[in-house]
């Protein structure tokens, strides 16, 4: 079966628009998705960056927000923006890669990324992610294996490997050897995926 | 007739994919094209960019490059990157402000966006300006209004304008008092311009 990575960043604004769609989209299409989770904080910090690119040039942070709203109402998709942003995404992220089971693992990125920008909650508070864990059927004790050295190695090593692939955004999707960027290119890195 | 603002920018790679289709697109939904062309520079330096964010940010703009291949070629649009990059607009610009005939001014504007784009060639050089001129049926000669001081002082105005706008790239569209940014969102501008 033809596979798609979607790279995401919990933080993403964007990232949260694929993660709601590109599943149904995948199957669609025939294309299985591989869900790696990674943070850009240190992606940006190498560039210059000590904050989200939102945060830091006002206008283009005052543009997303209001581009956000207006794509979440076309796709039907709730809408709420999470105070602090961006949120700490490090502990949903490390979860995502303690959970083997494809359905559960995906199922709970859907569930963070409603929490955090559909009802605008913290995502870096225990309690919110006990929720998203229960709410995909998984105890809420699995938590602990964010704090498993095992699990720390291998959020460090997704971001590296991000890196190795030249990923400088999210989401980002890598199809084979090709790179596409930003949730407007998810129909045509699904095709390029169909494809192949 | 409803009415959009197309914001380009001569040195925008993005600002060539919309720049070939917006014509065709706002007459197919009944809605009239304002061109509006300004300088990013101003803009990039008031936040602290001194340079391209293609070539400030490489990985950025390794993809950028890699994605107008692919965008062109889905659109049957040549593309050859030019050297240097960016190109100086300067001139070109003041040029699109001195045309006042609109049917030329947009071929003009798309006849300095192939040069550029479509064969690589320097829009600062006159001879290449020249070209574009003459292909739209004007007269050499009209470059010297390039240094009208006139038309100088209006495209600081249209840098201006588009600042108070909360522009802060190319191409953005503005729509009443909507902002949209990057040739993805075209048909969404063009869409909100068809329905007001």
């Amino acid at each position: 079966m033809p596979r798609i990575q979607f790279w995401f960043e919990f933080a993403s604004t964007y990232s949260y628009l694929s993660a709601m769609r590109i599943e149904e989209l995948a199957v669609q299409h025939g294309v299985s998705v591989d869900w790696q989770p990674f943070l850009l904080g240190p992606i940006f910090a190498a560039q210059g960056w000590d904050n989200s690119p939102f945060n830091l040039y006002p206008a283009k942070g005052r543009y997303m927000w209001r581009d956000m709203e207006r794509l979440s109402a076309q796709r039907g998709l709730p809408f709420k923006r999470p105070d602090p942003f961006p949120q700490n995404g490090l502990k949903a992220a490390r979860m995502v890669l303690a959970i083997q089971d494809p359905v559960r693992k995906a199922a709970f990125v859907r569930a963070v990324y409603s929490a955090e920008f559909g009802n605008g909650l913290n995502i870096s508070d225990d309690a919110v992610l006990g929720d998203c864990l229960s709410s995909v059927g998984l105890p809420v004790e699995a938590l602990a294996r964010t704090q498993d050295p095992a699990i720390k190695a291998a959020l460090i090593e997704q971001t590296s490997t991000a890196q190795s692939k030249d990923l400088f955004g999210a989401p980002s999707f890598v199809v084979g050897d090709a790179l596409y960027w930003g949730d407007d290119r998810l129909d045509d890195a699904i095709m390029m995926a169909s494809t192949i």
